[in-house]
């Protein structure tokens, strides 16, 4: 039995990172990962939330949405419900928890940076793609802000990546699932790592289901593979920013 | 003095629509008016609202988003504050009653079209942008609708679009504002109209000044001239479909 | 065929405006026009918005509500709901936009007026009654305060006044519509004017309906001799202050 | 040392009730207590509220709400705020819970009383003078609706009205506080009575004091006497219906 | 007849009052009322709101909940509802205003005291065993904050107990309503009192029901035997600080 | 280096789960972990949510709460605050998504099991702490109801608990870890696991931090020890129906 799309079980979707996507944003990007398609834009603004007023040191915030008909039938708009769901805030504080973990914080210095990542398409992976693209945005604006104010150090330490793997009925162990998969996976999770292979945030969970530290091993296998995939496309995307990460 | 752009008082700026713009929509189109870029799906759904049920009609109902970063400096999203804006509620009401205008609901059977218009980059306009992209994603989603349907009747009965008209210090009136004319416009009108060169809506405000009856005729020449433009661009987006309107 | 209550076409319901109507407001009306009853209010408040903090000018605000039972059926409080309707927010913005246009916002200086309109009776109009009877309040408000505060100037520049327009089936064009006229109106324009002749809103809306550039003329002329009517009365009801305006 | 106002210890302000006061709902009456405005209406529901659903009993609830400048600095509005205050909820709850002590519920069989208490000038004791004109209005919609639907039996049992009491320092206890009174008084305690001097809510407060047994009693002493007199002042504008009252 | 679970007319439930319950709070007491337990917690905060700062006094506010299965059935959490109901409201202001008058606010100081009353278990009485119970969390916050910061007088002046009383069919006049005799009362009052026997609180309701002098005369003497009994466990509760109450 | 409180690495703290802790929910504990306090309840409801009527398959659905003052600092209520955190929505749906995955949701039929978890002392490890005694709480409410309702099948499929691991600086890795440990830890990983020993949940996350393949398999393997221990305590505190389980 083969995947649904074809492809074989280590083989990531198609990935292509449109980077200056929008006008205004000072870092913004379209990433498409097979059918899913996000926007990532990254503004840096002069201040921080309360609890880190007067400490020297920067923020990360991030905000995820979806357009009603990202989806295949309609999904009601959060703005409208005049609330934001459980799911919506789970990915949120993710996607800034993510990001802050390569990020010198003191060398940002006072600043916040603002991570939106809008959803125009969903076909399963969106908070994966909103990661591995917001990574991006965030980047190229830190970039023109560093050399704006002449920052000391560039606050980029690391590259960071995200992508699903799940065990799927009849298949076994896949890397990079769509929303078929998805919906039939009994185990799903979401890995994200840095350029230097070491783990940030590992979500496994059992859907109705439970699995093996075997099960664990092959996932993380693939996980690290497709994020390595994932870093170089970013690399190319990135340009000249590229060999400022980490340095 | 010449305008800001360079374009001639009664010039439109570059528009574009791009239809079946997204994966899961009946309908969507990307419309482009200069800077200005919406993301226009419309959605059939099998049901009316309450006070229409059980009546034999249909109804038009519009929701409209800003991304964040549409912007140039990040606007904060409803969803986190929990609630929708008046000027998003008068836009949503604007966009819906202006397609009602020209759909036979009777035609279209106990439905409702949501329209979801998401700007993801304003330089202006994009009220009336939208409206002009909804009439288009809203029409293609109507015309696999009655394929697959059967209906006995094509429920689009005219052509709509919308374009904004304004008097600007030292230049006088010009067709189709951007955002910076419009932020120095001292009266602005949002003009709506059919195919047959009929007002489905006239907005004209003094913004702190008035406006005389005079000045008035000369906005609403401009504002015929541009609709009549936009709408011939949205019958080679149509392809096929557009000779069934009206019919 | 006659109008339902027997009016004349360009005739306007009896309008009455009763000033000093409650005790603690500055300024204060009960404007009634037919069988429409509002209480309009105006508070002059020592600070201006944030947006306005430091640019040595002034703002004016409105609020509108309706009495649950100021309806034929019961209508929802919008406090019981916990949000202002769509319709809501629209009156609102238009009545303190409409009185900004003849208010001198840097002769006021940084002061806020606060105008509340709350619809103890409706029977259509009541936005239009609203402006008009919140110009007499505002204007009264401000004559104190200008007189307190020795201003140099009179801040309000102009009268201003508004009325309904509509084309109603088997009748035609006619001025100042009521609620049943208002149900059955095809075409419906709210008219905001000055008493130097010039607009300041222009709010015309076919409702599942269309109207052409003649009867838009016509329903202009009706609206223009129908707003000089309305500040005949307003300025009766100022008495004294009538004549500060505009100096 | 005499009242702020002049009146004896024992003696009520002016109280009027005009009936019929709007044109829409089918008890209206606008009640005047000194300086206290509030306009009350009653509507009729043909259902009840889940929990008393098939039960063959009918149900009363009351809306309250103060325009913004009712009071002598506005008060922002509830519907602007999103939620109604705590102060407001105890009021809407009384004024119900004492209605219903005075209707027969089976009587009125399952529809719903709405009460709306729209206090329009305030200048203390407005959820008492809610009270009082509110059983007023409900009485007049009851009657139009038990002629209309022929009930058997009056569901109305018993008069009923509210007033304050308060120990005021340097005078004592008094009777029907104004708002001056109010906000000095030790100890203010609302009383609602029926026509046959039964106690139907007795709320005393002290407001950072305590009260004495004997206090008490002379509290109740004046309270049970302004009761009387404004069962009396009810009586008179019932007119016709005043005597089927407790048949 | 006798009482539901046996006891006499004039007879308290056991009553128990557990002392520095929880590990973090400044004062925190388990009050168990027969089958009604409820955690009260005091903490203090150097800080008033805003419409007492500058004045040199302090401010005592209240929140109490109860969890979802405190009750029989489930009852729905007011943070996931997204509101405070009314029936909390009222608790809430009445344990608030009740501590306030026992408490020298200006020798407390510009601080306030927080109240936090969370029912674990309900079986009627649960706003009175708040108050009382709150008292002693308080004190002891209260004890511990005047030695820490050597206030020059010990704020808290008298005592303060709560207690129901009310009429129950075929028994009559008794104290201390369980939730099934609660939910059968006619006539159901909370009485607040402080150690020297005065009232704070009187709140008496008709449910559905009317009440007469002599029955309240009968209500209020059983609740100030009540109170008294409740004082002296109280005191055993405080132990040494009893003694510095009213000093 | 030893750890805080002078535990081993791999020593839980002293736990204790107390059953019928209240008295009228169907399944209730008090769970002690250090001083970690949590009152666990389980009430199983007659119907599903929409979207799993009519499939024949029940669910469970948890809310967690904390009291103000089970924290440090007095936490403001969600109720006041009008939404529920980020943080406690993340803990509800994993609470509830863990139990799904050892209960047979058909065999429960179509019934929903509310877990609520109430945190009323906190201490690091709510959340696992929750998870552990809310499986105990449900265990025994569905044993009560399979009996009731003579369920063919036990729904409970296995046993589950949770605790956390984690890498705290000097020391390393850490099971179960108290507050200041959480607050220091540069790695924090909740684990689910079944009496099987098969993972059900697995949330690793770096706080602006990361982790190698290493290090993550040593916290897997002190994660492994403690819930079996836990599960140990489980079987306990069930008594008679600790064999029920998984037959």
């Amino acid at each position: 039995m083969t995947r649904h799309d074809g492809r074989a079980e280590a083989q990531l979707r198609p990935v292509q990172i449109d980077t200056e996507y929008l006008l205004h944003p000072e870092g913004s990007v379209l990433i498409t990962v097979g059918n899913t398609k996000v926007i990532c834009t990254a503004t840096i603004e002069e201040k921080v939330p309360g609890f880190l007023r007067g400490q020297g040191q920067g923020w990360i915030t991030a905000e995820y949405s979806m357009l009603p008909r990202a989806t295949q039938t309609r999904t009601r708009r959060e703005a409208a419900a005049g609330k934001v769901t459980g799911r919506t805030m789970e990915i949120q504080r993710l996607i800034g928890r993510a990001l802050r973990a390569v990020v010198d914080l003191e060398a940002l210095g006072e600043r916040t940076i603002w991570i939106d990542c809008d959803v125009i398409q969903a076909d399963g992976g969106t908070r994966t793609a909103s990661i591995t693209g917001a990574f991006v945005a965030m980047t190229q604006a830190i970039a023109k802000f560093a050399d704006a104010k002449a920052l000391p150090k560039f606050p980029v330490t690391d590259y960071l990546a995200a992508t699903s793997v799940g065990i799927v009925e009849e298949i076994g162990a896949v890397l990079d699932l769509n929303y078929v998969e998805d919906s039939a996976a009994a185990v799903d999770m979401n890995i994200v790592m840095t350029g230097a292979g070491r783990f940030v945030e590992l979500q496994g969970t059992g859907e109705e289901a439970t699995f093996s530290r075997d099960e664990l091993n092959e996932l993380l296998a693939l996980g690290e593979q497709g994020i390595a995939e994932l870093i170089d496309i970013q690399k190319q995307a990135l340009g000249d920013i590229a060999e400022r990460v980490g340095k």
